[in-house]
């Protein structure tokens, strides 16, 4: 098991990473801990970049910011050669502070002030993708304003997948009334399509249905209005192999009776290789057909790139057998820290002794004072004792950004590098979590008065 | 409606506090923005602190640190004479930071570290509440290794409301049997039954339930080991009278009919001082019958003192009617700021257009790229206009401490407090979201080179 993300397990039992042992960490780091493997992200970029088409067709990679904003985890990926997917003002503001360059940046989403516009047009960021017909006029009037003939993708939705606020639909024909708006508008050029699916990816027929939709939108582009689009932009929501939605019904089971909730098969998903792959090879294969340039082809992967890369690792803070079994685990990390595990399945291994017959059944909690706050029903695990350090996998993809400081603060993150261990974040610090408040301190006389 | 809120509407439409423009504070602090309403804080907490019983017993009042733990919001608390409910070393070193006496703290929570039980009982807190059974030895080791006799109360979960994590059930005899061991350490002091029922208390009779199991398992406690328990301690989960959970069936019909969310009538849920009056009279009237000195009663209201003084002043960032009917307005905040929202119905009002006729529907969608960041599914508002003002309403619970900084920076808070506006808390800038984090600044052109 533990090979799926590239680790091993030690003889004395600890889960580790180049033989670095991750509960181990904890004693340098503290409790609880994120743990970025950085074979498994360079690999997993490596996957994205490779040339996978039949011809010369090479994908070009933007991470998606939002899933792990981590300047340590984006400074890595840039230094492969992925660029910048980002959804506002600061994910721009920190694409540039990490020495992006413009025209490696993507920007998307639908929520793009009249500010953030401006800005991203005054910068001549490689793309600008509207998710709405409203946002054109917007980009028109910036583009007057400064002089610019910004590069302008459309965000299209798909039969399957995302709609409602994002994106115009491809079969109404909001897409093509929208595409037709940015061409005809004098101040844009009408670079790309953009489609983001949204979800979570598993299988070459899913991909497939959604880039035959975006190569038929295109040659209707290139017929009606004669323009040959630079960029076709796939967006990301490639699955985790290991990470699966979890059902009402599982879901309610596990409450109810302990059932555990079923893990996905890893191979029932595709490899980032084969995805890339299906993609480019279509998009090849329909060009040739048309004797066309073969456009760009972009990826904009989150959770495919890094989801699998990070390790949240926590400690058994105490045990509570009173309520029927199973027992309660209560771990110093829930929903504060891994909000995804609400609605997604995620592995949790016994970090320190996965030798351990894994026997028992234990309700997992976390440490904030809310019902929702339970990591698992159901998870099979050796008998725990104070201190015991669990491994939550896949922790690579919306823990960071979701989390707060919920009477709690967050936690360090490391990256494991071969045998080195970097520190990317420091621990968030009392003095921090109030760092931006104005405290007051009153005489102490006059404060015990009110008090007591 | 304002009146709710003690707000009024300005000549011009603005939602007012005290003739402050709740949509103008904006100019100034920027948006989103959170308002918090000193007059109703102090009005909450002053109905909390009147003196009820039929006699002389004044109910205690701890705040509950996790609902809103911002430090000025809990300093015009103090200063009122509320004591700190905690629930964690955080939460503790904030209540002590902000100069609150050790035996005004209570300590609650299943997640107590062994290192924050011993600094709990080294500090000699006012009391400390055990969770569960396995809590009491670790709480006896550190009394013994310090040579103190720290004061323990017993959490017990009643025949309704929260159980599972949290307490031990009376029923089950779990309670009396852990209050037994707590007598018989040698080293603990039996002082108080501790029952948070959880979720949202809206009739006396509801109250009354619970508070009658307490009474008699605090008679048994009497009869079976002579013990005259010093503290009854009612917990929180009063509700706001305008805010109501949504239930499933609800969401559905307005995710699929436009439906709106019914909003709850403020009159159904007791007020503050009912509440309080109807527990203190029962414990009053109950001791009084038993000839025994009346305990002192606490409670450690979350929502009910700062729910409803608190309001999220958001904008509208875009529009998007390429939907079918209604359109969407998109604002900047969503649940990145306001997840409550995600489960419970809270009034948004127009905050610059209070006279104008609410006749168009509006999806509120936030400015994560997440389909789950939608805030209303049929918000009745005036037609719209980038830049409006909105006020999602009873934002002073459960807001600040679930908040991420998911993409965009948690807004600053703001005290508006007859016509005085105070800063508690400023923006958080770019700067102070990656202040932890180690940005490495390779040279120039090796950027360069690598991203392009």
């Amino acid at each position: 098991m533990p090979a799926h993300w590239g680790l091993t397990v030690t003889p004395s039992g600890h889960l580790a990473c180049d033989s670095v042992s991750l509960a181990s960490l904890r004693e340098t780091w503290g409790s609880p801990l994120h743990v970025v493997l950085a074979r498994r992200l360079r690999e997993n970029a490596s996957e994205f970049l490779a040339v996978n088409g039949v011809g010369r067709t090479r994908a070009e990679v933007y991470y998606s910011y939002k899933s792990n904003p981590v300047p340590g985890v984006l400074q890595l990926l840039h230094g492969l050669g992925v660029g910048a997917e980002v959804i506002s003002e600061y994910e721009l503001w920190l694409a540039l502070k990490l020495g992006v360059p413009a025209n490696r940046i993507v920007f998307n989403g639908p929520a793009k002030s009249t500010a953030a516009i401006h800005d991203a047009v005054a910068r001549d960021l490689l793309l600008l993708n509207v998710n709405h017909r409203e946002e054109i006029d917007v980009v028109a009037a910036a583009a007057r304003a400064l002089g610019k003939r910004p590069r302008i993708g459309i965000r299209v939705a798909a039969s399957a997948g995302w709609s409602g606020q994002f994106g115009l639909s491809i079969g109404q024909g909001e897409a093509f009334t929208a595409i037709k708006q940015v061409h005809e508008s004098g101040v844009l050029q009408l670079t790309a399509i953009h489609c983001h699916v949204g979800g979570m990816l598993r299988s070459a027929q899913q991909v497939l249905g959604y880039v035959g939709e975006v190569l038929a939108l295109a040659d209707r582009v290139r017929s009606d209005l004669g323009v040959e689009l630079a960029i076709l932009d796939f967006g990301g929501s490639l699955a985790t192999p290991t990470v699966a939605g979890i059902s009402e019904f599982d879901r309610r089971l596990s409450i109810a009776f302990q059932a555990p909730i079923p893990a996905p098969v890893p191979d029932a998903t595709i490899s980032i290789r084969e995805y890339v792959r299906c993609v480019v090879e279509k998009v090849e294969t329909h060009y040739a057909a048309t004797a066309k340039q073969c456009p760009r082809i972009f990826f904009e992967p989150g959770r495919a790139m890094t989801g699998n890369a990070q390790v949240l690792i926590t400690s058994v803070l105490s045990l509570n057998a009173s309520d029927p079994k199973p027992g309660w685990a209560i771990l110093d990390a829930g929903i504060n820290l891994a909000e995804s595990a609400r609605s997604e399945f995620h592995h949790i291994l016994p970090a320190s002794r996965m030798h351990a017959e894994r026997a028992l059944r234990y309700r997992l909690a976390g440490p904030i004072c809310s019902p929702g706050d339970v990591l698992s029903w159901s998870a099979l695990l050796p008998e725990l004792a104070i201190g015991d350090a669990l491994a939550i996998m896949d922790a690579g993809a919306y823990f960071v950004p979701f989390a707060t400081s919920f009477s709690f603060p967050r936690p360090a993150i490391v990256m494991v590098d071969g045998s080195d261990v970097h520190l990317l974040r420091h621990a968030e610090t009392f003095e921090h979590i109030i760092a931006l408040d104005r405290v007051e301190q009153p005489p102490a006389n006059e404060k015990r008065q009110a008090l007591q």
